[in-house]
C-alpha cells in the first residue's frame, strides 16, 4: 500500500533530488514524472545519477498528467505552482518546493517577487516553534528556501530565548545548485571554480523577508535582517554565519543552553559540542542541519554559524521531511541523516 | 536477527565510508568501532558527517575487540589484516579493503609491496566471470584494489569476448580520498585544486599486477597493462579510460554486443546507452559503475570508459555488495545506486 | 615604437587571455577590441579581471576597425577567420587562435570541420622542428590547438629520434575554459566540480588529425594517434598522458637523452629532474610546458606526461610567442614563464 | 643597478609568492633563498611553478646569508623576525611579512599571539590614511594580514566619511593557501574540496585586533570588529563581506562618493561601477583590489564587498608595492594589476 508520487519539474536539480529520497523512501512508489521543454525526454540523459529511473520518460506537466497521485512535489520556476495546484483535489497532498506560497504578507510577496500574491500554505520547516504541529495533516505544504532554512535554524533558538536583538546580520555561501539548472554564463564552471563572489547584495535577494517572516514570528517582534549571499565553488552546501547583538547581560551558558532546548530531540539538526563548528563537507547528501553558537564576547554579539545541503535539508529533504509529517508517517522515514564525506 | 558488523580501521576514509553504507543497510547492526592512534577519540570530530554514530567511541584495534562479530570489515593499512583475521575464526566473515589477499602471485605481491605474501582469498568483484560464485557462502573476502575494480569493469568483456589484443593502455583519473586521510603536503587543498597531476607513472603503481591478474584470467592469456594513474581535483571518483587494440575483423556492433552481455542482470554496473558517457559525477556516493565503450576504426582500438566512486564500488560498497553475497542476502540489499549530483 | 595590436574577440577567453598577455608584453600597445553579440559593451563588465582596460568598449568585428594595425589575433569561432584576414593586407600579421589555417590536408579539414578548406599558414608552435625557422618574419601564423600542443610536445622527440612506434595513444584532462564561454548545460559549474568525463571519445575530436599531422611529419612516416580527451574540475590546464610502443631495443637513457636533446634551450619547455613529474597547477597563467618521459620496460611503452596551461601555452601564449618570432622580437619577450601557484 | 633581494622563507606559500612578483619586477635581481628544513634542496622540487629558478638552492635562514642585500624579504613564521632583523642593519629594507610588528598595543599582541611585543614598524598598507607617507623611504616594514588589507580596505572609506557606527560585522572566505603548507588533515584537498567551514569565531581570529586597530585609526573612536573567517574550497583569494549600522542621515549617493573619493587614483583598488560586484576569480595573481559597497535601507546599513588575492596584494603584492614605496621606485613597478582569469 505504497504511497504514489509525483515529481513535477523532474529534470532540474529539486526535482532531481526529490527523486532521489524518493528512491530510497521504503514507503513511496514513483509515478509520474514531468517536465515542459524536456517532456518526451528520458530520465537517463538528463539525471544520469538516478540509474534505477533511466528509462523513465519525462510527460509535460498537466494536471491530467499529476492527477490521481498522492502526494505531488512541485519543483517548477517561482509563479506556476498555484495554476498547477488549484486542479489538484485535497484527495492529493501537494508539497510546492518553489516560493509561491511561503509568504504571508501580500506586500512583501509582490515587491520581492513582482507576481500577484498565491496565498500561503503550511511552511515545511518542522523545526520552528509550531510548525510541526500545522505540518501534520496538511494537504499543501510550502517548502522553505535553502536559505531561510540555513538561517532559520540558526538564529531561532536565539531569539525563541529571548537572547538577541531585533537586527540580524547573515553572510551566507551557498553551492551553485542553488542557482539552478539553466545555463548562464556567470555560472559556468569555468567563471565559478577558484571564485567567491557575492549576489543580491543590500536586501535584495528575495529569501530576505522570508527569514525576516520566521524570525519575527519567534521574537513576537520585528527582526530585521541584512543578508549577503554569496556564491561558492562547490555544487551543493549552505554555510550560513549569522550573528546578532546579545541583550545585555546575556552569558556564553545561556546561549548554550538556549540551543540545546531548541534542538533537543530533533532527528535533523544537530548541535555540536562546544569546540567543533560545522562543514558543508559533511551534510553532503544528508538531511541534518549542523548548528554552533558561541558568545563574542568583545563584540557582544552571537555567533551562530548552520550548515545545510541546499538541495537536501534545504530542499528536496525539507519536503520528504515535512511530507511524511503530513501523511502520518515517521518524520524520519527514507532520509539520509549521514552525509557523503569525504 | 541482525547481523553485528564491526569495522576496524573506521577513522579513516574506507572505514568512514563501510559505515555510512552499514547505516543504511536494513540487516546491519553496527558494533565495535576501532581505530588505533585514535582510540579513545569520538566519531563526531573525526567523521563528522556520521551524525548517528557521533557519540561512538573508538577502540583499539585488536582481535579481542573484533571477536564475537557476525562480519568484521578491515579497513588498515597494507601488511596489517593478516595478524587480525588469524585471530578471527570462520565464524566471523573477514571483509578486507586492504591489499593482502588480492593477488595470487606471490613473487608479484612481493615486488609490488616488498612483503611477504599473505595468501589469496575470494575477489570481491562479483561481475568479474566466475567471481560471483566464489563469493556465496565465502568467510574470507578481498576487496578489490579502486583501479582494478573500475578498469576491470571497462575491459573484461572485451576480453572475454576475444575483441582485444592483450596489451591495454590505461590512463585513469581519481579523486584525492583515493590517496588517504593521512596528511602529506602534495595532498593539501591548495595543491590539488585547480590541478592534475600523475603518479607512479611507467609500470609502479600496486594496482598494476592486480588488473593484469584479472585481465588475463578472463583472457586465458597474459594481458599487459600501461596504467598510468592521474590525481584529479575532486574528493572522489575515477574515470578510468581504457583501450586496447582490437582484433583484426572486429566491428563495433561486436563491441557493443559483448558489453551489453557482460553487464546484463548486473545491478550495479550500468551500460549507457550509445551516444552517452560516464561522468564520475553520477555516481558519487553510488555502487553504480557506469561504462560505454566504442571502436576507434582510424586507430583501430577499442576505446572504454568507466566511471565508479573509489570509496563506495570501489572499496566499501564493493565490500558491502560482497558481504551480502557471502551472507546469501540480496546482492544488492542496502546499496544505494543513485549517485549524488550535481 | 610600440607595436599596435587589435584583438577580435575580445569577450571570450582566448581573446582575454590574449589581452592579459599583451598588458604585460613591454613592445606592445593595445588597440582596437572588437566582438560580435557584445560590441557596445565595456570589457570591464565582460572581463572583470583585466583592469587597466576596464573602460574600452569592444568595437564590431570588422576589417574596417582591424585595419591599421601592426598586429591583429583572431579569437573567432572556427570559419571565420579566413574573410576578416581576407581584407587584411600584408602590412599586417594576422595571428589566427583558431582552427581554420591548421591542417594542411584538405580532407582531413573537411572531414573534421565539415566546411571548405581555407588553407594553411605558418604553424605557431616554435618548438617542433623546423617550425621556428617558418614563423621568422611570417604575416601569418596560426596557433595550434591546445591539445595539439600539450600532445606534439610530449611525443615528438620520441619520433624524432625514432624510439617509438608509429601509433600513440593519448589521453588528456582538460580545464573547462577549453570549452569555451558559451553557456552550456554540460559546463555549469555544478555539473563539472566533482566531476571528471570524457567526451569526443573513439577518434572523433577534431584535434586528432592536428597531432597525427605534427606527430607524422617528425617521424616521417604516418603516426596513429588513438586520442581520448576529458573534462576535469578545473578552470584551466592540460595534462596529457600519451605513450607508444618503443622500438625494440630501446633504453631509458635512450628516453631520456632524446627529451635532453629536443628541449635544449627551449625557453618554455621543461624537462624535468628524473623522478619529478608535472602538474597542471605549476603551469597556471604560465607560457611553460612541463615535461617528463619514461620508459616502462614491463609495457615495452615509452610514457611522456606534459602539462600545459591549455589558454596561455595553448593558445594566447603560443600566439604572442610567434608574434614575437615573426616580428623578429626576444621570443621570450614580454610572457611569463612562471605559474601562479597554488 | 638593479636592487638585490633575498627572501628567508622560500619554500612556502607566501615566499614563493615574494618570488614570482621579483621575478617580473624590472628593478629587482634575485639573491639569497633560504629555508630552514628545507636548506639544501632545490628550489624546482619545492616550487615547481617558478621555473626560472629550479636550480637555485636553498640556504639556511641566517643573517650571515641574508646580510649584504639591498632588500630582505622575511616570510618566516610568527615570531621569528625579530631576530633576524636585530641582525640586519639599516643599509638594508626588510620587509616582513609575518605578524610581528604588527600591532601597536602590545597588551592586544600578547593577547593574541601569546609572546612578547616585538614592536611596531610602518604598516604595508598604502591605502590607509597616512600609510603611503609613512612607507616613502622606510628602512623596516609590516606587511599587513590578508584578511586586514581586505577588510581596512573594505570598512576604512565608511568610516573616514563618518557614515557608519563603530560596530563592523565582518564574514569573510579565504582560500586554503591562507592557511599555509604545513600538511594538516584538516586542509586535505579531500576535506577542503565541496565544503565550506568556518574557523576562529566568536572573535578568536589573531587578525581582528589588527583589523580594529586599522578601522579605529581612521575613525578616531575605537571600532569594534565581529570577525568570521570561513575557509573555501579554492586555492586563493579573499572575499570580505563586511557591514556596519549607517550613521542617521547616511544616503546611498553618499557612500557611493565616499568610497570614490577614498580611491580615487589609487593603482591597485576599485571601485567597481554601480551593480557589478567582487569576484576573487578576477583577482588572481593580481595586486588588485575590487571593491562594491551600498546602502541597504531597510535595514539601515553600509555594506561593503572586497575582493583580493590573499597571496598576491594580501601579502607578497603588498609587500612589493610597499617595497617600491620605501625605495622611492615607482609604487607600481613590476606589480601585475591584471588577475588570470577564468
Amino acid at each position: 500500500m505504497a504511497i504514489r508520487a509525483a515529481v513535477a519539474g523532474a529534470s532540474g536539480y529539486a526535482g532531481g533530488e526529490v527523486l532521489r529520497l524518493l528512491l530510497a523512501h521504503p514507503g513511496v512508489r514513483i509515478g509520474a514524472l514531468t517536465g515542459n521543454s524536456n517532456a518526451g525526454q528520458s530520465l537517463g540523459a538528463l539525471q544520469p545519477h538516478l540509474s534505477p529511473l533511466a528509462d523513465r520518460v519525462l510527460e509535460p506537466t498537466t494536471a491530467d498528467v499529476l492527477a490521481g497521485h498522492d502526494v505531488v512535489f512541485l519543483a517548477l520556476p517561482h509563479g506556476q505552482s498555484a495554476a498547477v495546484a488549484a486542479e489538484l483535489g485535497d484527495e492529493t497532498l501537494v508539497v510546492d518546493c518553489g516560493a509561491d506560497f511561503r509568504l504571508a504578507d501580500a506586500a512583501q510577496w509582490e515587491r520581492f517577487y513582482g507576481s500577484p500574491h498565491a496565498g500561503t500554505w503550511p511552511y515545511g520547516l518542522p523545526e520552528l516553534p509550531g510548525a510541526r504541529e500545522a505540518l501534520r495533516g496538511a494537504r499543501r505544504i510550502a517548502v522553505p528556501g535553502c536559505y531561510p532554512t540555513a538561517v532559520s535554524l540558526a538564529l531561532f533558538p536565539a531569539y525563541a530565548a529571548g537572547l538577541a536583538e531585533p537586527e540580524a546580520v547573515v553572510v551566507a555561501a551557498s553551492g551553485t545548485s542553488g542557482a539552478g539548472k539553466a545555463a548562464k554564463p556567470h555560472l559556468l564552471g569555468s567563471e565559478v571554480m577558484g571564485s567567491m563572489s557575492p549576489y543580491g547584495v543590500g536586501g535584495g535577494h528575495r529569501h530576505t523577508p522570508e527569514m525576516i517572516q520566521n524570525l519575527s514570528a519567534v521574537a513576537g517582534e520585528r527582526v530585521g535582517v541584512s543578508f549577503t549571499p554569496t556564491l561558492a565553488p562547490m555544487p551543493r552546501g549552505i554555510l550560513a554565519t549569522c550573528s546578532a547583538k546579545a541583550r545585555p547581560g546575556v552569558t556564553a551558558e545561556a546561549v548554550r543552553a538556549a540551543y540545546e532546548k531548541a534542538f533537543e530531540g530533533e532527528p535533523f539538526v544537530r548541535l555540536l559540542p562546544a569546540g567543533q563548528w560545522p562543514a558543508t563537507g559533511a551534510v553532503l547528501g544528508s538531511n541534518t542541519a549542523l548548528v554552533q553558537a558561541v558568545l563574542d564576547e568583545d563584540a557582544s554579539r552571537i555567533v551562530v554559524v548552520s550548515a545545510i545541503d541546499n538541495l537536501t535539508k534545504g530542499t528536496a529533504g525539507g519536503a520528504v521531511q515535512s511530507m511524511n509529517l503530513a501523511l502520518g508517517l515517521p518524520e524520519d522515514l527514507g532520509l539520509p541523516a549521514t552525509g557523503v564525506a569525504p
